[in-house]
């Protein structure tokens, strides 16, 4: 496979990438901030995209904040962004349920392993959910759980669905329910499977890590609604009505990103040298994926803006 | 492969394979009992194989009860048992860990999770440990936690050792704590990988459930003290000084209990159908391990008592 074509500091070369696509996915952490550190130039980069007519959206596997809650944290690092630009698994997961999965009564209800910002996508999309935040998961197992778990009259005979988002309150509780849910024949899906969640500059267990003992536990996999997931891509082209050779992924990580823009047929692919992932890896006769350009970091994009 | 002998109703072939042996390794659920109910004829049948000058030891890959606390099981049950013939995945890891690793200071203390089976064990060894059941891990992240485990501040610097066991109290801090300590370089260590656990006539999530989120975070595989790791089998033979030709293993598992009678060249081994595997299981083509006997139930082996 060709290796990427570098950008950084090549005005010409950035010029003619800008004037291939006319929409941008961007991955968030790691291309525009790390954690709470925002980088250097990327508002003035952004807008730079925006001044010559490219449509932005902000694609992000962190399923723990809905849509508006993610769009605060663009709004305290100062960069300026809709509420429809932006894209976050729990939503993407959202619409997959509301409008693919179309989940009929009685067997209509999700269990939900997950943080608010799944309910609140959830709840968006009127589709009926237990599990979650709810403090009466939150809590250590009883004799009276082990019972009513095992011969099921603690479950709820309503719930068709479990999903598995990064939930930061998991316990052995919720994850006895969502086990015996899957056992009953519910479908299986997670916001993402990210093995890790990027935070304080260092690695915390990830979406993946709420899954995967389900996985363990059943043999199933899950259908995953974020990157590189294509029924993330389906969801992203249904919303945005975008053209799919006109369009660029930008991201850190070649296992999510990279791959997700590759397989979605994207025009092109961009990589950045600020998150997860370095030049070395692309390089690696195992690479995940090989993107088609990179740059060192995304605000060398603005070369081309002098 | 040789299909199994069935032993039940044959008290000339029964006669032959109980004196084909001086020792019976027997898992315990599903073999003697299954959660709380003891099978019919349990204490008569052990009681008849002692009178007939075997030794019989207790195996089990449970690991949320020391030995002593596992003996507490074997009276209510109504089963006579001596402390020093029960051997389970706690007290595996605990000789694995002061007699094979001989972890020195300043790097010799153990990130528990895991229930006081496994503290108990492990201070019968002298080995000191933190997390496991004290309740200052039992509890939500908060800011402080996030900063201090990512700059490692929190984390303590003579931990060398992660061992993960069955943790009902299993949560986010724990599993941010024995993730940061493997990206540290401590070895990785599990009880057993059951994926499930059996109780109430249904499944839990197993001590697997607990290891694997780290095995996806790390990439890493844990050493697995219990069935049907080796170095279970190694340590029951240092400690028993058995003749393997003439010791056989009972169990209702063919991936656990089975497996590990013929990778450790048992003299035999005897499959009962009281548990999780059936008949079905070992005449497939991707039986995990065909045993050399099977009877329908243990105490069919009375049947040569007559």
């Amino acid at each position: 496979m060709a290796l990427p074509q570098h950008l950084s500091g090549d005005v010409v070369a950035i010029n003619a990438f800008i004037d291939k696509f006319d929409v941008f996915l961007l991955d968030c952490d790691g291309v525009l901030w790390s954690g709470d550190h925002l980088f250097e130039g990327i508002v003035e980069t952004l807008e730079f995209l925006r001044s010559r007519g490219k449509k932005t959206v902000f694609v992000t596997n962190n399923s723990t904040k809905s849509r508006p809650e993610y769009q605060k944290k663009f709004t305290a690092m100062g960069i300026p962004s809709d509420v429809e630009e932006i894209f976050g698994s729990a939503y993407s997961s959202a619409i997959y349920i509301s409008r693919i999965l179309k989940l009929e009564p009685p067997k209509n209800k999700v269990f939900v392993l997950g943080e608010a910002g799944i309910e609140n996508e959830l709840r968006t999309e009127n589709v009926p959910f237990i599990g979650g935040t709810d403090p009466s998961f939150r809590r250590d197992m009883t004799p009276e759980d082990w019972q009513g778990i095992a011969d099921g009259s603690l479950l709820d005979p309503e719930v068709g669905c479990v999903l598995a988002g990064l939930d930061f309150h998991v316990n052995y509780l919720k994850l006895s329910h969502a086990y015996q849910y899957l056992r009953r024949g519910a479908v299986f899906l997670a916001t993402n499977v990210d093995s890790t969640f990027p935070m304080n500059h260092n690695f915390f267990p990830g979406a993946g890590s709420i899954s995967v003992p389900l996985i363990n536990m059943t043999g199933q996999k899950p259908v995953a609604l974020g990157k590189p997931s294509q029924a993330m891509m389906d969801a992203i082209e249904g919303k945005f009505q975008l053209n799919r050779e006109r369009t660029c992924m930008v991201g850190d990580r070649l296992d999510t990103d990279i791959k997700f823009g590759i397989e979605g047929k994207l025009g092109g692919t961009l990589a950045v040298l600020t998150g997860v992932n370095k030049q070395a890896d692309w390089e690696a006769k195992d690479a995940a994926a090989v993107p088609a350009f990179y740059v060192d970091k995304l605000s060398d994009l603005r070369a081309a803006a002098q």
